[in-house]
């Protein structure tokens, strides 16, 4: 399928999902709401199959493949999420799955693909192509390349989180003036947009983003793509995508309000919150929503915010450091 | 209310707390599954209001006040967990809460609890008894005393986590062969082999518990009340009651089929298991039947096996440690 996808594609994925992907829950904290004066709801995906979005967009995709596509099998590229939920997605309809993954990222992140019964090929982030590679094992082998952002059903499966949150907020009498989203190409904002645009039209949506890879913030300031610049760092290591995608970037253009960004610093100190309010481990790259709220980015008071919480896989080093930056939070 | 508690009376709490303890979800991996070579499945209960069951007896007990017991308010005296639960039911209901914690109770806990608006008393566990303390102020003020677990509608209530975890199991086409509950005074058990008990008469229930806090173990084998060694220490700091309540056991003796317990390292092992694979804060406390389940008390290969996470109240620096032990779960 090629094109933009619209609200009715995602409705579509919502089904395809229906009994494979996790409804993960919507958490709130009396303590928190008291404490910033308004409602504060949290979408926890986390606890999705392989703890983060990811799986939603691969399953979607995965789900669309010709009897003789799934047995020529599928590859991917990813700095760990995506693997995951390809390789989880692959398990899941029996079709043989291929990653390629940077040899920098987090342990956790490519154990637990291998573990996902998927093949792994590390390459050197500073010196290879994983774009290359990928295409190169794509044509070998004949197998169907599935993108991590910039694809019809991928972006229409990573909807299906923004279809659910609008839902469980009407369902717990809420109606969400803003809705914060991680963002790295871009593909999971871009299906929440669809979602909430249609469900929610009053919802304003908003990307966050960690403060050198704000691509989107920027992009979105000037209505064209901007690249960030090369050679910073983040701990945010799911979001460091150079810019947005071509079709994420085309619907989130007109359908975002803006772009929010936030420092390590701030992030770390949203991991402590979302440890200590909510009970949930969130990796860095899926705290920089609530990085952004706790930031005072945005403004609570008197007012429902949504943020999506889009991902939990972080090695326990990282995650140990990050609880014990939690001086102001108490 | 007086007398034991039946099913009746834990379907009743569960529409008593409908739309207002959350319905917390059941967990699932695909890559823990295919380690043990069976089905396990994990009730995330630190997602619950307060982060542990507690809000769920305490918020029954609190909905059945007269409108002159409402306004003298409730007493409770807890380690923790129950204080929070009986806080937040309290602001829930507009009434007046105090709660008579330890000195040495961890921080998280007694600031939560203040945050809910009740007025905290602390003692000093080695010299005063918080009994008494808890009943001077409960005749001084007219207010009514919460007991922790030995009370006919604390017990009901903690049991609507079994009668949704039975049906959460059974929506997911499964039928649990065990259910394993953490235990310190036996009321969250209690309650849960009501419901299991009911409506899963084939599932076999086992208490877990701190290998030096094995009263329900031993209590169990011997067919009477036995009490806790004195001196003894654990970091799971929520299960330190000295012996099986009245009420409790008078429940447990006929229901559950035995007793397991796991040492505080294995403990840290599953506080890290639950991290890595759930995604999920576990306290120590609330980590011991998983724990159970991890050391090989109980067989998962080619079975269902329920486990009951608690809840996730636990210092940042207690976490931390514990994270850092994963060693032999990777």
């Amino acid at each position: 399928m090629t094109g933009i996808p619209q609200f009715k594609d995602v409705v579509d994925a919502s089904e395809r999902l229906q009994g494979h992907a996790v409804a993960t829950p919507m958490l709130e904290s009396a303590v928190v709401n008291r404490r910033l004066g308004g409602r504060l709801l949290l979408k926890a995906e986390p606890l999705q199959h392989t703890g983060s979005f990811k799986f939603r967009g691969a399953f979607n995709r995965l789900s669309r493949l010709t009897v003789q596509e799934r047995s020529a099998g599928v590859v991917a590229f990813s700095s760990g999420n995506h693997a995951q939920g390809v390789a989880a997605a692959a398990l899941h309809l029996g079709v043989p799955a291929t990653i390629v993954m940077p040899s920098d990222a987090p342990g956790v992140k490519t154990e637990s693909t291998r573990e996902l019964g998927a093949e792994v090929i590390s390459y050197d982030r500073r010196r290879q192509s994983r774009e290359e590679i990928a295409a190169g094992l794509a044509r070998e082998r004949g197998a169907v390349l599935v993108p991590s952002f910039d694809d019809f059903y991928v972006i229409a499966g990573q909807g299906t989180l923004g279809l659910e949150f609008i839902r469980q907020a009407s369902q717990a009498d809420a109606c969400l003036d803003e809705l914060i989203v991680p963002c790295g190409g871009g593909g999971l904002i871009a299906g929440c947009a669809l979602a909430a645009n249609e469900l929610s039209p009053r919802t304003s949506v908003f990307s966050a983003e960690p403060s050198r890879f704000n691509d989107h913030e920027l992009s979105l300031a000037e209505g064209r793509k901007v690249r960030n610049r090369a050679g910073s760092t983040s701990i945010c290591d799911a979001l460091l995508a150079p810019e947005p995608g071509e079709l994420t970037f085309e619907i989130n253009r007109t359908r975002l309000c803006g772009g929010l960004s936030v420092s390590d610093d701030d992030v770390c100190l949203a991991m402590a919150f979302a440890f200590r309010h909510f009970k949930l481990v969130v990796e860095p790259g899926g705290a920089v929503a609530l990085a952004a709220v706790l930031a005072g980015r945005r403004k609570v008071e008197g007012r429902t915010i949504g943020i999506v919480c889009s991902g939990g896989n972080v090695d326990r080093k990282v995650f140990a450091d990050a609880i014990g930056s939690d001086g102001l939070v108490g």
